[in-house]
């Protein structure tokens, strides 16, 4: 399948954004050419889309998500971010099974795609369901392992990581696995010992949720006498890097430590704002050279999976605690949201527009009110882009969604339909 | 023309909201029923929508804005709020004319319409222009005096804002004019004290920014030895009501005024947040009663004009500033957004969905993954909802938008292609 792009803006990084005007070309999975498109009487195409001027850019990258929550949308709002844990999430979630979750999973798929999201960083159970749903409806995720004192025994929980690992980092040419565990929180020493051995014996990267509350740090310091991100350190969880998940409430102690490590921060504003949990001071980790990341954390907290609301929250929120307008500008914004995303996934095959790498892409319809005048697309993206705005969501060189019509081989109504019936099944 | 909605879900408002099945009917600019329709053989429509299970609620009132500001969107961005008025705001805005307000104004106004909002309360220059691209499209709005000590000596500006006030008020049926002026700190004593006369002469109102950076309070404390609301309110600006654009920075002193003279908090999330500016104590505000309603601002600030991304940051940032997850829930956000915008712009008879209202209206499409599942749908509009969402837009019976097709006698391309021509020219 060659398909070419024609007319169009396309959004290209060296050392910044750049936008040049011109063709895409995608051959099966991959991108074949990016440029000026003198075209060669030789090439044929299967499809020729006249882009209309408007903009081509990489997909955005989910760096970390609960997919399958798209259940609890809705469900549990306005609540303190541990209570709501301990007395709605995890008891609902302990009444679903792998099949529930492979159904959760494809409704959250398609809010992606409408965002123009192209892979997710998904932290879940039933790595086997998740991946299913995702490959069958063509889209492309790196699994996060999720173990926890929950998950069973210490052996138990780190031979299921273990197997996890082995066997999804060479399932499918979309999936992926990381090294993973649910928190400091909720998990023993003998557990975090045994992660930091894995770590050790595939010299893998370990991701987790860290200092996403305050009460978490405190109850951390009590018990370990350390920070969560002193106590991983010292037990070795990030001798191979890996990153935190939300990282809202963090000590220069342990900005020190992700900055020697090179761990990756991966944002997550709308969870944080809407559980109250506060503001990561991305400002000062972005000074450190740490890299960045933003997720939108499941849709149970969130609610909504859109990567515009939390590029705009991301600034936004940074902005406010940094009282300063100037703070974080759009294409930090756009990196953290683009590139720096697929760094943390390991997905450096398609994180940006290049020949040779995987036509991961997405159309922004920039002929729509919000994106006019064309004074300034970057941050027109960042401070007034919406979903809106979203015409075409390719992955691996696949159409997936395109004039607000899904293309993921399986009717959308039954979706909504099966997870309506999952949640309706649990009341 | 008689237009009949079916199969619907309809968003109706006693005490709290609540959700009915069942039909609705419009005839010309009205509904004239709501309910489970049981069809008379007397009824014969001109055009019969199946809302397919959809949800018909109320247009937004978009209760602050500065619309024509759409050729400063992504001008300057990430500048303090003083700074970013006085060297790029001001000398750029002193270079339009009327007819480019015009055309400039035009794009905000369909950028309303993706967004859901059915009636803005427009503070700027040219009434004569703003109301004419409203009225053209079919829009509604209420002009808002932005009269200030650069608009002309006082004498002036105060005939200015006498003479609009006369005759925007009896000039179209969707057009309205309230007293306003810019901002204490662009307003000379005598200017203020004239429009306390015109308060006075015609019982009425008065709208302002008021209390948006701290610097503003500090510098009329230093003026004036009170705040803002204090000064204004010992000049009887506000003895006819009224309210106030931002109100981020208010002692306990100032809300009490508030509540004393029933004065409405316009609260402005994004582009508080986006200027550094703070976060208004709404949370205090609704315990105290005082009426709350939500502006997008101008598109210089924020930068786009969407009513879904303000809900979700005024429940987000309110969250965040209380420290509290259960801080203003949902509902109490939708009527701010609705109800409480059509009360602060005196529109009454469009403020909610009822036989004898006039039919200002939207169809919000649930069968979007991000509307799904239907665990509660009040919920899912502030949270997960998306301009996205929007199927239809019906102003006065009028639908000027409905499926991403704009219905407002024009050609969109030609308002995008004018918008760049002007700010083009201005360089």
């Amino acid at each position: 399948m060659k398909i070419r792009f024609y007319n169009a803006k396309i959004l290209t990084f060296t050392k910044d954004f750049e936008i040049i005007e011109g063709e895409l070309w995608v051959e099966d999975s991959r991108i074949t050419y990016v440029g000026k498109g003198i075209l060669d009487s030789e090439d044929i195409f299967d499809r020729e889309i006249d882009v209309n001027g408007n903009l081509i850019m990489p997909g955005f990258k989910n760096a970390h998500t609960h997919s399958a929550m798209t259940f609890l949308r809705s469900y549990a709002d306005d609540m303190p971010l541990l209570d709501w844990l301990n007395t709605q999430v995890f008891p609902m979630e302990a009444k679903l099974n792998g099949e529930e979750m492979y159904h959760l999973s494809k409704l959250a798929i398609l809010e992606y795609l409408t965002s123009g999201i192209t892979a997710n960083f998904d932290m879940y159970f039933c790595p086997e369901d998740v991946s299913k749903a995702s490959i069958e409806m063509g889209f492309r995720t790196v699994m996060c392992g999720g173990i926890s004192q929950f998950t069973g025994e210490t052996d138990y929980s780190l031979d299921l990581l273990d197997g996890y690992y082995r066997k999804f980092n060479h399932y499918h040419e979309r999936i992926g696995y990381r090294l993973g565990f649910h928190a400091e929180y909720t998990a023993t020493r003998p557990l975090l010992e045994g992660i930091a051995s894995l770590a050790e014996k595939y010299k893998a990267p370990v991701f987790t949720h860290n200092s996403e509350s305050l009460a978490e740090v405190e109850q951390c310091i009590i018990r370990n006498g350390m920070t969560p991100t002193g106590y991983l350190n010292s037990l070795g969880i990030h001798n191979y890097g890996g990153g935190g998940f939300h990282c809202v409430h963090m000590t220069e102690g342990d900005l020190k430590i992700f900055k020697e490590k090179n761990l990756t921060v991966v944002t997550n504003p709308a969870s944080n704002a809407k559980l109250a949990s506060g503001i990561a001071p991305l400002k000062r980790m972005l000074d450190l050279g740490i890299p960045v990341a933003i997720g939108t954390d499941g849709p149970a907290s969130n609610n909504c999976l859109d990567m515009f609301r939390e590029m705009f929250l991301t600034t936004a929120l940074q902005k406010l605690k940094e009282n300063d307008a100037s703070a974080m500008d759009a294409n930090q914004v756009l990196y953290m949201a683009t590139i720096g995303g697929a760094n943390a996934m390991g997905l450096r095959d398609c994180d940006s527009l290049e020949q040779g790498k995987y036509a991961d892409l997405i159309v922004i319809d920039l002929n729509q009110p919000n994106m006019q005048p064309l004074n300034n697309i970057t941050k027109n993206l960042v401070y007034s882009g919406s979903k809106q705005n979203v015409k075409l969501t390719m992955i691996h060189g696949r159409i997936l969604y395109e004039d607000n019509n899904f293309y993921v081989g399986e009717d959308v109504e039954k979706i909504y339909s099966k997870a309506n019936e999952i949640i309706n099944s649990k009341r």
